[in-house]
């Protein structure tokens, strides 16, 4: 009998019969996550109820050697949850409890498959939200904006996913049960949750999140200001910033994006803009209405034709639905399209705005640009139609090109999507081999067998006996060959 | 010749003479830090110029499995630059450059032996600070505030150093050479940031720091309240916070304290306070005034008998005076003291400071409060005098005693000085056995032969082939015996 064989028989006697998956066809269903073109039928899909279930199925997994991924909802957009064909996909969406909820001390304590937006319910009667705000804040998982350490639009100001994050509890590839961070201000012993997070489901699988609340701000006013072309946005935005003003958020779109949102959500955007911000701006009231004014002038004076403050909720959310669905209406204009997930100092983002542009030109590859333009953290929309041969492969070019653009100009190959299963290869473009070894020996020390979520993250998986400690001094072997090192 | 006699050889060879000290006379200079009653004097001393020479320094440790100790500047309280008789101690006080300034996007990139104040004085002329704020800023390095975690009065609001240091350089302890950290929103690959900050030397030595640098505030006011014991003072810190005013530091004296601050700065405190509470808000001029007015009513409300705010920078800074000088003013009324450092939730204030005055009374040892009410993190100061027998013990288990209290009430063992060589004992109060093994094996993944300060901060240093997966699923051995896991 096989390993995988062995676990599924043994997952069989744990678990009730309608948590485990071994169809084909309902299999086929697990085959991706949000980055579509990634596909691979998972060997056995789990649905557990309980931690203690999760640790008995990693447990499992462990004393077979069998590959397992966790999974919330699916929404991730790098393929940090693309399953394995020989492993377990662990799916957390039944463990949606809230723990508790103390606003008194300003924290929430969730089950990981607990939906992002269901936090902030909670905490709403209290007059607390909770901040990081992916676009995919009605479906996304807590344990999934972990694992990615996602961010969103309102980021700007109040920071990514880790953040906000003060504790986990986690399950260990071997199937123990750690908890990571503490509610001390500055607890004694190594701070492992900040690697956890963002770590994609590599270092075990998490099992509970405290998170932490934020307080509802007084005053939040909206802005909409239309540009002819993305320059100007760009240096609407720059200063902005420059004047010390943090948003809560600056998002900008260019004409094409514009174009999608408005077929899918008639969002109402100005007419002939080239390019849109969203400037939000939060907390006292006073602040609110004196920073509104600066920021108003700054739009005027950068050449923004059209200037629009939402007048109540109901127009705020109106802005708000163009941007959010912003990926989604892309849909509306071409029957697919990647989206690219990358990072530039804001400096560079007219340069790098033209060079797309040109790109784009040259190609004949029509790209889309919706992004968080506050902290420089683009979203091309590369647009093509599979059914055409060669556009596919054209647009995933185009794709790769943008993340050199940003990489050449002192940036970074991911803003908040993770590296998953599509970046892997370029993490070199990034970190020297001394730092992604010195990865490597962390995520060996979790996972000496590697089957918590191989194949992610790193872009050459090795056996963990394989990294060298090439970085120590070379006039002589501090360690006789094949020694233990641990 | 034994392996430190060695290094010691190599070192002299690559090392100018005067960076070199093996003089026993000079040795014994370094023989503590802060925690002055945990002494060892070093095998040898080294105070390098460059990065390249630490690297040298370090990797010549690492071939003949020597120990090695950093130290920054040695004000360190919890004996994390503790030496190592048969080790070598890397001071890092000539790396003192500060290699970039830039305001514009809000960073500071310093040598180790950067003293804390001197980041804040580079980035003065730019309206820019260093938020975390040391008593011993003046003194401390910038390597030794990311060795610890230091915390500071202001940390209250702009919270500890982890939250403002972007990236580090550091040497691992085989030699290596490797950054972690970024400054992308979210950089791929795991944030092993977070773990070097905080881990006291055990997982390398810091070579560079690159920090975030806070924009100076348009207002500041600072308001001394005088109450007539601690249990009104708690209850005004309780109700300030409680009112959702955040202010940049909330700092409570007892009545001990006070006697100590104003015999050695007469910093003019009221007579006949049992209590005082320092309030600095800071901030927009608007906010600050209305949170004024507000804080003023609650500290009426809960009792404050004289208020008193700062009419300027120099009466600032007088009110600050007492507060900084606490602890060292304390030898002022005693010969000798412990400094302990625990949190506790805030709202076990009163509970706690009546059990420690309890405490006190049934020993007839005198204890003194100076601590940052606003997040909980106590320092009760433990007086005795060594040249009386049995003083010292009697003040050891007063000062143990109290952080039983800590632990108790649901706080931690230190709040910002670190666990160093002094609270390793007491970290299985906090965490269990799987939470510690989790952290032995990252240490081990960084420094298997643990040449990197031992002794520090585990309770108990094991040989890293020691360290047990225990908690692996127990129905079968997943290894055999003897395997490599690593």
């Amino acid at each position: 009998m096989d390993a995988l064989a062995a676990v599924t028989d043994r997952v069989r006697a744990l678990l009730p019969e309608r948590s485990v998956i071994t169809d084909r066809a309902r299999l086929r269903t697990y085959e991706c996550d949000g980055l579509a073109h990634h596909r691979v039928v998972p060997g056995l899909v789990v649905l557990p109820d309980t931690v203690e279930q999760i640790a008995a199925i990693v447990a499992e997994c462990a004393r077979h050697r069998v590959p397992f991924v966790a999974r919330g909802s699916g929404t991730g957009l790098s393929g940090g949850a693309l399953p394995h064909a020989e492993g377990v996909l662990i799916v957390t969406s039944r463990l949606r409890r809230i723990l508790a909820v103390r606003p008194e001390d300003e924290r929430v304590v969730v089950e990981p498959g607990v939906i992002n937006l269901d936090v902030t319910r909670a905490a709403a009667p209290y007059g607390y939200h909770y901040a990081p705000d992916p676009s995919s804040r009605q479906i996304c998982s807590i344990g999934g904006n972990v694992a990615e350490n996602s961010g969103g639009a309102h980021c700007l100001k109040y920071g990514f996913t880790a953040g906000h994050v003060m504790a986990v509890d986690l399950v260990t590839p071997d199937g123990g049960q750690v908890t990571l961070g503490t509610e001390a201000p500055d607890a004694p012993g190594y701070d492992l949750l900040g690697t956890v997070i963002g770590a994609e489901g590599t270092l075990g699988v998490v099992t509970a999140v405290t998170v932490r609340l934020t307080r509802d701000p007084e005053a939040v006013t909206t802005l909409l200001a239309a540009f002819t072309g993305t320059d100007d946005a760009g240096a609407a935005t720059s200063a902005i910033l420059a004047a010390g003003i943090v948003p809560a958020a600056i998002e900008m779109m260019d004409a094409l994006a514009i174009e999608a949102a408005e077929a899918a959500t008639a969002c109402g955007y100005p007419a002939g803009a080239g390019a849109v911000l969203i400037v939000e701006l939060d907390g006292p009231a006073a602040d609110v209405h004196a920073e509104l004014a600066v920021v108003t002038r700054l739009c005027e004076r950068s050449g923004a034709f059209v200037l629009r403050v939402a007048a109540d909720d109901t127009e705020r959310e109106l802005i708000w639905k163009g941007r959010r669905s912003g990926f989604a209406a892309v849909g509306r204009i071409s029957p697919d399209y990647i989206v690219q997930d990358g990072v530039i100092p804001r400096t560079a983002l007219p340069e790098v705005l033209r060079a797309i542009a040109e790109l784009s030109a040259d190609t004949g590859v029509r790209v889309a640009n919706v992004f968080h333009a506050g902290d420089g953290n683009l979203h091309p929309l590369v647009l093509f139609d599979s059914a055409v041969p060669g556009q596919e492969d054209r647009a995933e070019e185009v794709s790769g090109a943008i993340l050199d653009l940003c990489v050449a100009h002192g940036g970074s190959i991911t803003g908040e999507h993770g590296v998953g299963s599509d970046k892997a290869r370029y993490l070199p473009r990034m970190f020297t081999d001394a730092d992604l070894d010195t990865m490597q020996l962390v995520r060996c020390a979790f996972d000496p067998d590697g089957i918590a979520n191989p194949g992610k993250i790193f872009p050459t998986p090795r056996l963990c006996g394989e990294i060298p400690r090439k970085h120590r001094a070379a006039d002589g072997p501090a360690f006789p060959a094949g020694a233990e090192i641990f």
